[in-house]
């Protein structure tokens, strides 16, 4: 029995205690600090867009683009935007605290993400966009959906925020997007404890991520002609994530590291593996995970249990949001089938690939997954 | 001429660096981190409440906090909560994004409260809480409130972010809320930059605070039945609040000891200072405001133009909610009239209180004023 192996753990080895011990020293607390301007900088450069804007965290990222989105573009009340059904809540969310209307797209067997062939047939003349995540570590087919975005005059919202530093055909995710958004959560490639960031090539959607995250405050500092949120990031969090950006490159080749150990231990089992790559895109692998094979008995929930009894933490795959009871409860849903979504829900879970994993723990891992069948 | 005065500075002398060292020594950043759980009991522990829950700050803290209550207490869409209208917008806009209305009460001409002998007046049937804030550091006459929310069965909703380790007739600000909330913001006697907490002796209302902070995650992980928010704070945050709690009774003294400065220096200028004390409470200075005379013919805009030429930053006073043209674009109106809150905010204005301000700064700046007359 090995000790408790957690889903994740973050690497701060690098210049993370200088630069937090630097913010202590001078004073340098709040979101005016001097790490988040730089963090701004750093990370819009990295990710080839212009401006970045940064946030206390992912959804609250997606929220706030929609909701600059909404104002810049003039959308409507319930116009709709495509949203992967395989995915976290955040993005259904940030939809709907927004008034628009999510239209669910399921995903590829193979990839898990958004169905490209799949969006054409529920762009509407009310579709205004399209929201594309890159799950777990593999970039969507971004070409395909800049055609269509292109067709159908949509904008794209690219929530990258399980691919920093990943690129799809040699270009960085993130510089797709008319708007782009991240997550610096715990177990994200450039992690903060928590933290987002917006990016865009557009000033004024920028502009007014800047305006709706800081309580809409104008020159006159207490007159608001608007409603905002408070969504401001400290410095703090700014100076980890400045630290953390510093060595994404050694950060990526160490999850690649252990999602390459993965495949090749787990290659014989009957369950699909995290697609190593695609012919635009290889997996960086945010997150390791397995679809266990139609024909095996076993579902992930059980899998879990026992790998949790052998120390093992595990994460279930995302609730296809279109059977989410939070969603359907707002009146949200149609006659559309994702049967893949919901078929790797009850198949899905992903592993650990924490900073820190070992060899022998990987090796540990992989033995007690072959036991379950 | 001086060099820049800004309005407010932390003083991080104790153990924040110590406590941040520890967070990157051991991997510890994220919201789950041992300096979240034990900023949420000391910081209860402290105000006199058996709950704590940290969020991302202030305002989060009071959206979440009436979530809860409207969830907890089955109030209904439009219900009204009492409301002081001077005051910063967070608390009206907490109110409008749980769908609640906001009613706003104006405040005393000679501590800025809210004045208790006009709150019943707008008391009707709808009348579920109140909103209690204690503006600038000076306690509101919560006995007074208190009576009137048992004979009209009120919850309070006690909003401290203006006083942490304030006492009203002896006993904790923060104590007396059904539910209380504090922000952390860098000019706070508490500041981790931006950070909040919501408190409360309730656990059911705790619970709920913390189902709805975080994304109203349930025990299958990814499957939601309502809509929440990522309000989670960082263990990065709550170390530095941690290490600044333990020393709160210091930076009160200086806090006391500037406002002390101030009170002599100022004491014959045609303006109304914050009030030093009432029977009730002492003022801990937060920040220091002053309401110029309504004979003289200088305004708040005037007199801090000819400060900042002075190199000395100031702020100037809540503009009334009820003016709020985010608020009256909601048709959020009455005929209720608030005379004091709208003039306090043509003529107050407060001065530089950062905990590293030197006597001879708070002579200078003193000295500006006095020439302003």
């Amino acid at each position: 029995m090995s000790e408790f192996i957690p889903v994740f753990e973050p690497l701060l080895d690098g210049n993370e205690k200088k630069y937090l011990n630097e913010c202590i020293d001078k004073g340098w607390i709040g979101s005016n600090g001097p790490f988040v301007k730089q963090l701004e900088h750093d990370f819009s450069a990295y990710c080839c867009q212009k401006y970045g804007s940064t946030v206390t965290n992912g959804t609250a990222a997606l929220e706030v683009a929609l909701q600059a989105m909404k104002d810049e573009y003039s959308w409507s009340d319930y116009d709709e935007i495509i949203v992967p059904s395989f995915n976290i809540i955040s993005s259904a969310q940030a939809c709907i605290y927004n008034k628009l209307k999510p239209v669910f797209v399921d995903c590829e067997d193979e990839t898990w993400n958004i169905d490209v062939n799949k969006i054409e047939q529920v762009i509407t003349p009310k579709t205004r966009g399209i929201i594309v995540v890159h799950i777990y570590g593999l970039p969507s087919d971004m070409y395909k959906i800049l055609d269509l975005a292109k067709k159908y005059n949509l904008k794209i919202i690219e929530d990258a925020a399980q691919a920093h530093g990943m690129t799809y055909n040699g270009k960085k995710c993130g510089s797709f997007g008319d708007i782009s958004t991240f997550s610096f959560y715990t177990n994200k490639h450039v992690a903060s404890g928590e933290g987002g960031i917006v990016l865009s090539s557009d000033k004024n959607l920028i502009d007014k991520v800047n305006y709706y995250k800081n309580l809409c405050f104008t020159k006159d500092r207490f007159v608001h002609n608007h409603l905002g949120h408070n969504l401001r990031m400290s410095n703090l969090q700014a100076a980890v994530a400045c630290a953390q950006l510093e060595k994404i490159e050694k950060t990526i080749a160490i999850k690649k590291h252990i999602g390459g150990l993965y495949q090749e231990l787990l290659k014989n089992i009957p369950a699909k593996l995290s697609k190593a790559k695609m012919p635009y895109a290889e997996n960086h692998y945010w997150v390791f995970g397995l679809v266990l094979n139609d024909d095996i008995k076993l579902n992930a929930k059980t899998a879990m249990e026992k790998l949790a009894q052998a120390n093992i933490e595990t994460r279930p795959f995302f609730y296809s949001l279109h059977l989410q009871r939070a969603v359907l409860n707002l009146g949200i849903k149609d006659n559309i089938s994702r049967p893949v979504s919901e078929k790797i829900y009850e198949k899905g879970f992903y592993i650990p690939t924490g900073l820190t994993l070992t060899v022998e723990k990987i090796e540990y891992i992989s033995n007690q997954i072959k036991a379950l069948f």
